[in-house]
């Protein structure tokens, strides 16, 4: 299972700024699988998933089922995803990374008001409600929230 | 104001299953601000957003105005938003476009267990707290959720 953030990950960095969250939240997201990945923390995620990356698995509930018709026909697949142990609340961040201060919509940090992740993977193969796949770099047990096939990007779009 | 899903779009078509969808919903979003576009009907949304299209506007909730700094050096940047009035419960679906039945996550249909839309919009400039884009597609109106710049593609992942 998934630990809670430990105190030194809440501390602010220099140029870090919070807001306090809203009152209330707005709408409700159903965890709809499990990706299983190699890494157990964050120190061990790789920065971002890669196609060379080891073999991971996204394990839908069985509930959805049947959502996956068809989805087989499509290489890459869009994983939206619940990065369930960052804050919420920083407007400003310092990546560690760079030490650079910059607003949290220009990063695409887990730190953020709706931490989810958006990746696009290879689907290698589905079995039952398993996902065999690559290009992941989460944590294992993160909670799915979508699929979707990719979007296909117009050629004029990209220049 | 958004109204609610007419009777006649909350009926089955031939083929689509629904089922029962959780009892409680597993983690909680903010909306953090509000799509403006022409478009007050699904029927008169375009089927997908262009770089040609009309400029749209994304408003950030003042809460937010810190976590904008620096997003105006990405001229292409990844909008995530709420699709509210989409029902939650198909797992098979019959888009009206193709009348083929198919599975929800082999679908980039407004019909999802977590009604959750990914665009890659054009940023044309930020005055404020409003950002003037193009390649938006949604209903006037869209609760936004996330901001975060494109994700580079390395080349050897694209081929």
């Amino acid at each position: 299972m998934l630990d809670k953030p430990s105190e030194a990950e809440t501390e602010l960095r220099q140029g870090e700024v919070a807001v306090a969250l809203p009152p209330q939240t707005d709408a409700g997201l159903y965890f709809i699988g499990t990706i299983r990945t190699p890494w157990r923390t964050r120190q061990e995620c790789p920065k971002r998933g890669s196609p060379d990356g080891p073999i991971c698995s996204i394990v839908v509930d069985e509930r959805w089922r049947m959502a996956l018709t068809d989805l087989a026909g499509h290489p890459r697949v869009q994983v939206l995803y619940w990065m369930d142990r960052a804050r919420r609340d920083l407007v400003l961040q310092t990546p560690f990374s760079s030490m650079q201060t910059t607003g949290t919509f220009a990063l695409r940090s887990p730190v953020r008001p709706n931490p989810i992740a958006s990746s696009i993977i290879q689907l290698i193969a589905i079995e039952g409600t398993t996902l065999q796949v690559r290009g992941l770099d989460c944590l294992d047990g993160t909670p799915l929230i979508d699929l979707k096939p990719e979007r296909v990007v117009a050629s004029d779009y990209r220049t």
